[in-house]
Order: C-alpha cells, then sequence, then structure tokens
C-alpha cells in the first residue's frame, strides 16, 4: 500500500465526542462521475458517505418504540454509492456518522448495530474494500461498541474496518473535577486499546486519526505511531496560508506527516472547498484553489528527509521478526558474513581498539593476535591495517570453524596477507597453542550481547590467552526496557502457537512505543573471565576423572552445571508514567571494545558511542497475553541466563505493580471506624504477573 | 485419594516469615523401622525430612564465597530415608526448610535451587511422590522463588510438589506502618497465587496449608477452599482438651475440618509428642498418649455431616464440566430423563403453581391444560393431581416431539391417565389446535434460565393459548456473579483448545470463591410475550410473502433477525473488596412459576424459594485469561443473548477498575506544582479487560 491523497465529501471535522449535526446536504452530487472527477483532479481515492439522508430519515422514524425493531436495508434511493459504478475500488465507504453503536438507549444501539451491519454489506456488495466507522461517543459504554465492531467484522469477512478517531481529548482545565474518570492525554488510545482488545488484535481493524490543528504531546504521538494508523484525516482548516497564500502545514504538522508518512497511511483531506473560501476570501473558488492542498500534500510526500544508514540498511524489514542467528552451531553462508562485513562503523572501531591495544603495550616485540571466529577475513585485515598504523610487527592467527570460510581465508592469505598470517580450521573452544597470544579479537556479539554465546566461546579460548593478553571486546552489557507494539504481539499471535510466544526475536523496531524513560542494564561479561579459566580442562576438554565419577554417582537428572559461572538473572524496575499495554520487551548491547572504544545499540547512547553502526537491530523478548499498566505504574522484568551444559536460554516474566497513596488496605479499613492515625502510608499493590516464559528452555535456545 | 491421617518428624510448626532454627535434633530414629513402626500406629505415611544436618554443614561451608558454586548430591551419609527402605510409598519428602529460594544473595539463592532438585531427585528416585517445599520466605522475591520452583517441576517431572504457606500473616496492628508493602488478610493467598501464575497453573503444583490455632476470617478460608490444597498440617498444639483429658479441636477448627475434607485433603500431625508431654504433664509419654490425636482425627472423618441432597446427587460431579443439554436438537434418553425427575422439590413447586393457577381462574367449566415438552409426563401427573386437589375437571394434551418419549406418554395414558389426556408428537413451536389452552405447562429452564432456549420454544407454542391464558413458568430471569476457580480453569486449559474457554458448562460448583457480595440480575423474560404473537406467522410458518420479498432484495448476508425481541444485553458491576484473580462467572437462574410459587438455583434465595432442589447445577462462564483483581476493584461483566435465526448464543466479556482516591492523574500532575487546588477528586482506572468471549457464536451455539 503505498501513500495516497484522498478526498472526503465530508463536510465536517469529526470530534470524538457527542453526536455530530446532520450533514445538511451533501456537497457533491455523488455519482460515477464525482469519483471521475476526483480521480482526473489528481486524487487516488474519494471518500463518501455510503447512505444519504433519506436512509436517516427512516431510521429515524424506525426508532420511535414500535412493535419491529427490526431495520430494513437501504433501497437505491436511500444509497449515496451507485451500486453498479465502476470506480468503486476508488472510493472508500463512510459509515453514517449518526449512528450510536454505544446508546445507552438499548433500542438506539441495536438500530444502529443493523444500520452499521446494512451499510457494510452494502459498501461490501459494491467492492469497497474500506470503510471508516465513526468512533465511540461514550467513555462507559465501550464495551457495547466493541461487541458491534466485532459482529460487523464478522458479517463483513473481507472489509477493513477503519475508526475514525480523535488523537486526545482537548481537556478543558477548568473542568477536570466535573470529569472524575480517567481524563488523560492518551484517553483516546485507551478507549482504542479496550476496543481491540476485546475484538481481539483482528488484522482488519485499524484507526483513522484526525490531525488537530494544534498537535498533543510526543506522548500520545508516539503512542499512536506503534498502532495501526490507517488513514490520517486532515482538514483544510489545519492548513496555514504561504506568503503566496498557498496553503502550507505548520512544522510540527510537517514533522508529525514525516513521521507518520514512515506507516504509509492513507491521507484524506476534508473541507477543502470551505477552506478554500476561506483563504481566497471568494464564494466560489477554482478547481486550482481547491486542488493547491492536494498539490502540497504530493509536494511533502515527494521531499521527506533521507532515510538514515539504519533506515536505509532495515528497508523493509521494519518490526520483523528474525531468529536470531545461532552462528556457533549453524555455519553461515558467505552472503550473511557480506551483509555483516558491509558495516561502516563497527570495524572501524574494531580498528581502533586494535590500534589502541597494540599502542598501549609495555612489552616490545612481535605481536600475536588470534582473530577467533574469523569469518571471511574483516577483522583479520583490519588487525593488519592497525598494526601498520601503529608501527607494530603482527602474527595474525585467523581460526574459524567453517570449512568453507577457511577456504575463504586460506585464498585470501594468498592473495593478500601472506606469512604474517595462518589460518586454523578449528572450534575456538578446542585450538590449543604452545605459544601464547597477546590479543583476542573476536566479534561474536548478538543482539543483547551474551545471545549469540559469546561467553561460552570465549572461556573456551582463553587458555591460549598470554596472563597479560587482552581480549577485545573486552567486555559487554545486555539491556532490556518495557514497549507495546500491537503490530508484533499481532505477528507473533497470528503464528497461533506456544512456541511463537517464548522464542526472542531480531528486529529493526518501529512500530513500537517504549514504555519508561530509563533503559536498566540487566549484566555484564568481562574477558578473560577469572572464573572461566579454573574449569577450562573439565569444560572443553572431555570429563576429568573426577569430575566422570561425580556424575556416575548422581542420582538425578540434573548433572552439575559447569557454566554456572555463566548463567546470570536481573530484575528491572520501570516507572510507567502513561497507561499503556505492555507486550514485550526490547533488548539491547553495549560493548567495550577496548580502552575508549565502545560500540552500542542502545537507543540513549548509540549516537554517541557508534553512530550510524548497523549490523544489529535490536531483540525483542515477547509476552504471549499483553500486560494493561495504568497511569504510574510500575513494571518489574525479571531475565534469567541459563544454562543446562548443552544449552543456553533465556526465560523471562513480567510483574506490575501500583502505588495507591494515602494508606494501605488494612489502615484503610480501620481507620474508616476510627480516624485517630492519618499518616498515610502509600501501599503498593501487584496488578498482575505474566507466566514464566521459555521456562526451562522449551521453546527456544542456543546449543553449544 | 482419601483422606489420610499422617505424622511429621518436623517438631516445629512453620511461620511463613523469616529463616526456621535449624531442628536441633530428629525425634526419630529416621529408618525403615520408624516409618513401620507409623505405619503400625494407625497413620497412612509418615513425613520425613529427605536430608539430615551434615548435608546441610556442607552446603552451607561451600556458600563462603569461593570458586565453585557446584553443590553435589547428598551422600549415603546426608539422607534421612533409606534408598533401599520398602516403605517409602509410605513416605512424604520433606525439603530442608533452611533453604532460601529466594535470598537476595544470588549465590545463596543458587545453592538453594541446587539443595532443592538434590533432594527432588533423591525423593523420586525412592519413589516418593510427594514433597513439600518451605514457601518463599521474602515478600519482594517472589519471581525468584517461582522460578525455582518452575526449574524443580521440570527436573523431578512424576513428583507432586506442595509449597507449604500459612494461611495468612499475622499483622501486629503496632507495626502496620512499618509495613507500607501490600499487608492483607489474604496476602500470603496472593503469593501463592503468584507463583502458580508464573509456573502457568502446573497440575503437580499445590498447597500444604498450615492450620493456625487462631484460625483466619471466612473470607480467607473460602479463598483456600478454592485452591489446590493437599495437605492441611495441624500442631498437636492446636488441640484443646476435653475434660478426660483427651485432645479434641475447638468448635471452629472442626467445622474448618469438615469444610476442607471435602477436598480429601491429607492431614499431617506435627508436634505431637511434645504436645502430649504438655497435655499429660509427663516427661516420657505412651503411645497411647500420642495416637490420641490420630485417634480424635478418625474419629472426626467418621462422624462428618450428612451431605445436603444436592451434595448427595452431586457426589463425583464436584466441579466437573458439562456442556449444557441441548434438549431441543438433541432427544434425551430416557435414563436423562429419569434422574431429572427424582427431584423431590421442583415436581411440588410445579403441583402448587398448577393449583394455584387452577383455584385463581374466574371461568368456570373444564380447563384446557398443554404441557408442552411433555418427556415422560411428570407434568401431566402433577397437572391431574393439582386439579383433583383444586376440584376441578381438565383435558391436558401432553405434547412432545421425541418420539421414543411419545410412546412412553402413550404408555402411560393407556395405564394411568386415561381419556382425559390427549398425547401429541409434535414440536411445540408448530403444534397448532381448534381450541384455545388455558393453561400452558412447560419446563425447559436451563441452568441460566433461558440457555435451553425456552424462551424461543414458548414464543412458538403461545400462539394456542386463550388471550386469558396462563403460562407456566410466568417468567424467569438470569443471574451471574464473578468468580475465583483455580480447578476449573486448570481443567479448562488442559482441554488446550479455543473452543474449551469459549463455552458456557454446567457444573456443580465446589471448589469455587464469589468474588462479590451481590448477585447480579441479568434479564428477564415473560410468557406469554407481547412481543412474540405479532410475529408468530413469520417465525414459524414459513416465510410471509412480504418477508420473502425482503430477503431476496438483502444483499448482505445477514438477513433480517426475527427473534430480534428474544436478544438481550446486561451489564453487571461488582464490587470485589479482596484482591482476587478472576477466571471466570457462576451464573444462575430464578423463575415464578405461578403466582407465589417460585423457584430458584441462586445461592442466596435458593434456600427460601425451592431448598433442596438439585435439577439444576450453576452454569459457568470461563475467561480465557485469568484477570487479576486488587482490593476494591470493580469488576464489570457484559454477557449478550445472541441470535441469528439458525442459532441463539452468548457472549462475554469482562473489564476491571479500580478507583484511584485522591486527584485524578492529570490532577496529580498540576498539583505537583502548585498546590492550590486540594479538593480531592476520585479518578476511576481501567485495570484490564478480556477479550469478547465466544464472539459471533463461533465456538458455542443452541440450535433452534
Amino acid at each position: 500500500m503505498s501513500t495516497l491523497a484522498a478526498v472526503s465529501v465530508d463536510p465536517n471535522a469529526l470530534h470524538f465526542v457527542g453526536m455530530q449535526p446532520e450533514p445538511s446536504a451533501l456537497e457533491y452530487n455523488v455519482s460515477s462521475d464525482s469519483v471521475l472527477a476526483a480521480v482526473t483532479d489528481g486524487y487516488d481515492v474519494l471518500a463518501l458517505p455510503i447512505t444519504n439522508p433519506s436512509f436517516r430519515a427512516r431510521v429515524t422514524s424506525t426508532s420511535q418504540p414500535a412493535r419491529s425493531s427490526v431495520i430494513e436495508p437501504p433501497s437505491l434511493s436511500e444509497v449515496s454509492i451507485q451500486p453498479n459504478s465502476p470506480y468503486t475500488p476508488h472510493v472508500f465507504g463512510l459509515v453514517s456518522k449518526w449512528i450510536e453503536l454505544d446508546s445507552n438507549d438499548v433500542r438506539v444501539a441495536s438500530l444502529s448495530a443493523q444500520v452499521l451491519q446494512h451499510e457494510l454489506a452494502y459498501a461490501a456488495f459494491c467492492g469497497i474494500g474500506y470503510v471508516v466507522v465513526p468512533g465511540p461517543k461514550r467513555r462507559n459504554n465501550v464495551s457495547l461498541y466493541a461487541e458491534a465492531i466485532n459482529s460487523a467484522l464478522a458479517a463483513a469477512p473481507f472489509t477493513k474496518i477503519i475508526l475514525h478517531l480523535a488523537m486526545a481529548e482537548y481537556v478543558d482545565s477548568a473542568t477536570i473535577s466535573d470529569t472524575p474518570s480517567a481524563v488523560s492525554q492518551i484517553s483516546i488510545w485507551d478507549i482504542w486499546n479496550t476496543i481491540r482488545t476485546i475484538c481481539d488484535y483482528p488484522s482488519r481493524l485499524s484507526v483513522g486519526l484526525q490531525i488537530p490543528p494544534q498537535l498533543p504531546s510526543q506522548v500520545v504521538l508516539s503512542r499512536w505511531f506503534a498502532e495501526p494508523v490507517s488513514i490520517l484525516f486532515l482538514s483544510g482548516k489545519v492548513f496555514l496560508q504561504n506568503s503566496k497564500g498557498y496553503p502550507v502545514l505548520s512544522k510540527a504538522h510537517q514533522y508529525f506527516m514525516f513521521k507518520f508518512l514512515k506507516l504509509h497511511p492513507y491521507t484524506i483531506l476534508q473541507d477543502i472547498r470551505e477552506s478554500a473560501r476561506a483563504r481566497t476570501n471568494r464564494q466560489f473558488v477554482s478547481k486550482e484553489d481547491e486542488t493547491a492542498y492536494l498539490i502540497y500534500l504530493r509536494h511533502l510526500h515527494k521531499n521527506l528527509p533521507p532515510p538514515t544508514p539504519m533506515e536505509e540498511f532495515g528497508k523493509g524489514y521494519e518490526d520483523f521478526l528474525q531468529k536470531p542467528l545461532q552462528p556457533l552451531s549453524d555455519n553461515l553462508e558467505s552472503k550473511t558474513y557480506e551483509v555483516f562485513e558491509k558495516d561502516p562503523v563497527k570495524y572501524e572501531q574494531y580498528e581502533k581498539a586494535i590500534f589502541q591495544a597494540l599502542t598501549k603495550r609495555q612489552e616490545q616485540g612481535l605481536v600475536i593476535i588470534a582473530v577467533v571466529g574469523a569469518g571471511r577475513g574483516p577483522l583479520v585485515a583490519r588487525a593488519l591495517k592497525a598494526a601498520e598504523a601503529a608501527k607494530t610487527s603482527v602474527f595474525v592467527f585467523a581460526v574459524e570453524k567453517n570449512p568453507s570460510a577457511y577456504i575463504y581465508l586460506l585464498q585470501r592469505k594468498a592473495q593478500e596477507w601472506g606469512d604474517n598470517v595462518e589460518v586454523v580450521c578449528s572450534d575456538m573452544r578446542t585450538w590449543r597453542l604452545q605459544q601464547g597470544v597477546d590479543i583476542i579479537v573476536s566479534e561474536l556479539l548478538g543482539s543483547f550481547g551474551d545471545n549469540e554465546l559469546s561467553p561460552e566461546c570465549l572461556d573456551g579460548v582463553q587458555e591460549v590467552l598470554k596472563p597479560s593478553g587482552i581480549m577485545i571486546p573486552q567486555s559487554y552489557s545486555a539491556h532490556f526496557i518495557p514497549a507495546l507494539s500491537p503490530k508484533i504481539y499481532s505477528a507473533i499471535k497470528s503464528q497461533n502457537k506456544e512456541e511463537a510466544a517464548n522464542t526472542p526475536y531480531v528486529a529493526l523496531l518501529q512500530a513500537v512505543d517504549l514504555l519508561a524513560t530509563n533503559i536498566h542494564q540487566a549484566w555484564e561479561f568481562t574477558h578473560p573471565s577469572p572464573l572461566a579459566k579454573s574449569k577450562r580442562e573439565s569444560t572443553y576438554d572431555g570429563l576429568s576423572l573426577e569430575l566422570a565419577l561425580q556424575q556416575t554417582s548422581v542420582t538425578s537428572n540434573t548433572p552439575a552445571i559447569i557454566n554456572e559461572h555463566n548463567t546470570r538473572h536481573s530484575k528491572g524496575r520501570f516507572l510507567c508514567e502513561n497507561r499503556a499495554v505492555m507486550h514485550g520487551f526490547a533488548g539491547y548491547f553495549e560493548s567495550v571494545l577496548y580502552g575508549d572504544v565502545e560500540i552500542s545499540i542502545r537507543p540513549d547512547t548509540l549516537g554517541k558511542k557508534s553512530k550510524d553502526m548497523v549490523s544489529w537491530f535490536p531483540i525483542w523478548f515477547p509476552l504471549s497475553e499483553p500486560l494493561y499498566v495504568p497511569d504510574e505504574s510500575e513494571i518489574e522484568i525479571s531475565v534469567w541466563r541459563k544454562t543446562d551444559n548443552r544449552r543456553v536460554w533465556y526465560e523471562w516474566l513480567v510483574e506490575t505493580f501500583v502505588t495507591i497513596p494515602g494508606s494501605s488496605t488494612l489502615d484503610r479499613r480501620e481507620s474508616s471506624s476510627s480516624r485517630t492515625s492519618t499518616a498515610a502510608t502509600n501501599s503498593r499493590v501487584r496488578l498482575s504477573c505474566s507466566k514464566l516464559h521459555n521456562a526451562n528452555g522449551k521453546y527456544s535456545s542456543m546449543n553449544l
């Protein structure tokens, strides 16, 4: 779906609360001609009401309490769209705005639901694929509204239903005390969330957002950005006038459009004749006066800011879920290596790190470097380059377990590197050497740092390191933050298997709203590892005699865990200021390669540490069920890194809490009888907890 | 599993918070002999620690920060239970109480988890099926504890793990202000709920409840009663002494035992030697002094109060989920009729109602009665009996659609009833008669009133009713209330299919805790129905010409709904005072048969209206995911009764809210800067909502 501009004949911008006045008359003579005219004018699509005021009149007369509460479908004289029009693929249908699916009057609600179903049925018959339904009119009957939408989705099984919603409620601060219910800047998002939760995240249900003259706060904008917004409603009244009298958008609205156009919504222009009249001060406006809005939108669309390197690199992969690579157990293809070698930033940082390591050494003489997991050799080349710059003589071992990559390396040695490089085909964990190595360089990091088993691999190879030796990277850490992403949740849900929600994914996160201001550092690994050394033999050179004896004496099916020192547990606490629903959490890593040379994919530090590095997308840990979190609640995420000698895996769970100000429950009860102690104690109340995901590594793990 | 009494060698009752002092010495010499001795004394099972203090000593020495954090399994000298004992089927294993799975010290937590796994493994090797694990020791590390339990469940795949928990925390009112976290009377239940939620409701995980000397409130008791309590720990110290010096339980404890023994838990006696010493004032107590506790328990067990008629009738069906009958589309078997005819109360009430209807009539002469859905004729017999009592001549039509039951009725007419009864084989909806009927009697009610399609059936038959005619029942209503039932939730979850959580069930609710004090009346049906009459022809006599024309002109796949007047919607609001988790809601019906003759299965009115009626179990509407509700929250349940001309079905959803006292969110933020307006506005915050269950009748419906 490309971004299109469309025109709505609907003369009024829609507001959220309260009934709309009936359009006095339709501005256009609704016919095939008007569609044709609109398309000729450069619009892609025309948005038209499905029925006309005659239908409304009939329904209204039925709504008097009478014997029959059954509405018959609209007749030919009651529809706005001709049933035999060839242009209906270019039409969006607008469901009557006067219906009240959430009426307190059972009869009105029932008639409204029938009108909705009739209009949807007629639109579907005409071949109209997108139908806009007015949003709910009441805060307290959302369940009623949602049930009607759910029925409509089932009755029109191929129609995309778009709920027309305001971005936010405009709360008059003077009236706050009159509206004790939960009015907040994202209360309309809250209502949308309730509707789609009740409807169980249907793929054909999306949002049509009315763009207001005054844009709401960043909190509201980034929330909607994570939702399925398929239409932007843009009134001519929102436009400003430039010095030449043409309609233009404010800077804020331009930025808004730049951001949201990434989601590829349709834009529906409203009130353009009326706005053109106001702009030109003429009663009769020319076609040019009207199409000026469309032309501006086209212009805006052509002049989008250029994509960042990550946007360029990740094009088409936005929010696409990939299983993390398992380079330890799977051999990569040459193409995969090639993709990663293209990173302009990562290898620069490695070269800098090797250079610093070489120049800061006290010892003189030949420096032995081992590039472990050498792949096709990019780090070998960088090591040689760094040595040249540092004016140091080096000998480089290129250790690679993938036999095909080994051949590739042999060729590079023959053609480029010569005698200063030795290529070794070996698993780094079992590679042994008579002499000691000064610097071990590896690039085994995954999106969460240790998730491609870097700690286990480096534990094995560090035996070849001299006591004074250096490992690059020196350390790396895992980080996470809770997030909302209905898009990712739906993708996982649609797989319809337990495994899907118990697997971490690598994904270029786009339609994701982070739910806290702090990112939590979970844990760190440093190399060389003091704990690993003492256990090297027993871990990787087969079982020692003692261990073998010990294991035979074990009566359980859980032999002693040898990699215990690489297990981790971390609990992160996050304050979630604005109500939201949590679908999972995003994970990142940071790494100190050497000295002050770092790389990072944490959104708040990547710009400073390794701007425009593209090798890693974030990791996503899903939740099998969304957790709703009210305003000012606390989210606690617990993550474990576990192992059983054969595999390594993550387990995770989430708990949520709110702090009720005032008094504790017991306190409150007591004080209702005697109000002596008024010392307010806050009480922290558990709201929900998830199950333990991927318990015992049942669904996903990395093989050792 | 029958109710057994067992003895624990564990000399101390366990408390919830804080570490236990190490048992100074084991009271019994743990050997095969002690098990044999216990069994000989009349105990069924002996509860023994799995390891002894030597194992603890070794683990404690390991817990010093050192290189290895790996605990080796216990050796022969470190176990309390002999590996070759033939009596292990009569042994429950007690995991060491000194472990701290939820320690803040990562090292201690890790060692504890290893101890747990070793002890479980050894117990499993020995063939011990039940192992008791001490409960968590900290409020804030429940996730850590739960993760360890979850790992243990996986490592010991056949062992039943019982968490030893106090029933409630005993909060010293003086210290409340020092414990700002959520201390409430059901805080321990809350922790249990968190653990089993994280572990995802494992069937092998249950609760061992410590019975305190002072029983907690009814709220706490009924909460635990709904949980999987497989062991009751009963200390000798809880017993009183009767006038003859024998140990007895207080009245309150007796009632407690009577109630809980319905769940068939084991009872483990503790501290009996010590208690016997205190009781007898002797240092050396006799075997008789000790077994007095066991003898009393056996006595108690033999003298349970007699079951109510419903308990007797429903024996073995407690919480067993049955799909509701569909007597309209399925023909019942003679045996099924027979079961329902046994109800001592229901037919008495019908006879009274018919009697009242006959005696209150103004008109003279022969009274025509139609028993519709006559089955095997119980209501025909009652109608004749009532007529005799009322000294009224009647003629009874017995209308039955089931051809086999029709034959049964014919035989009864021939043998019992004679010429005053005519048996008709017909669907009551299409049965027509030249003359009018005075009284229509039916028994079409389901557990939720209308769920066996009584409204639709009676709409059809009411055409034969005289304008002044009476229908019995005159009216019926549906009622519901939110409830907790982990047992039912687990049963539905274990079916592992979407359908299971989208179907209402009929069940004798036992391990269920109702979460509100009010039961909500959803809707009512009255007969004869003024709305049904006008549409009779079009509904049941084939399509009228107008309707046929109309339907051919309909372009949608949703033809006009003819039974619209039998659709219903209701939203019930409930205050849930004590935190809980909602697994579904229980449904009931009430019915006015005639005048003041009523029947009811609502727990709060059944005693008054139709005590000991056994024909109906309640209905249960499940939730696919449990909803956690904090203290003082509101639950809103929306239920729809819908139809599409071919079927009738229910849809339901649940929303939860809390009211935050003080100020609204916006208010709070503003007042943080300027504290001018201190008028407290309460803010009602949405906590969660379920999806719409059984949307569009996808998973369950009643066929018309």
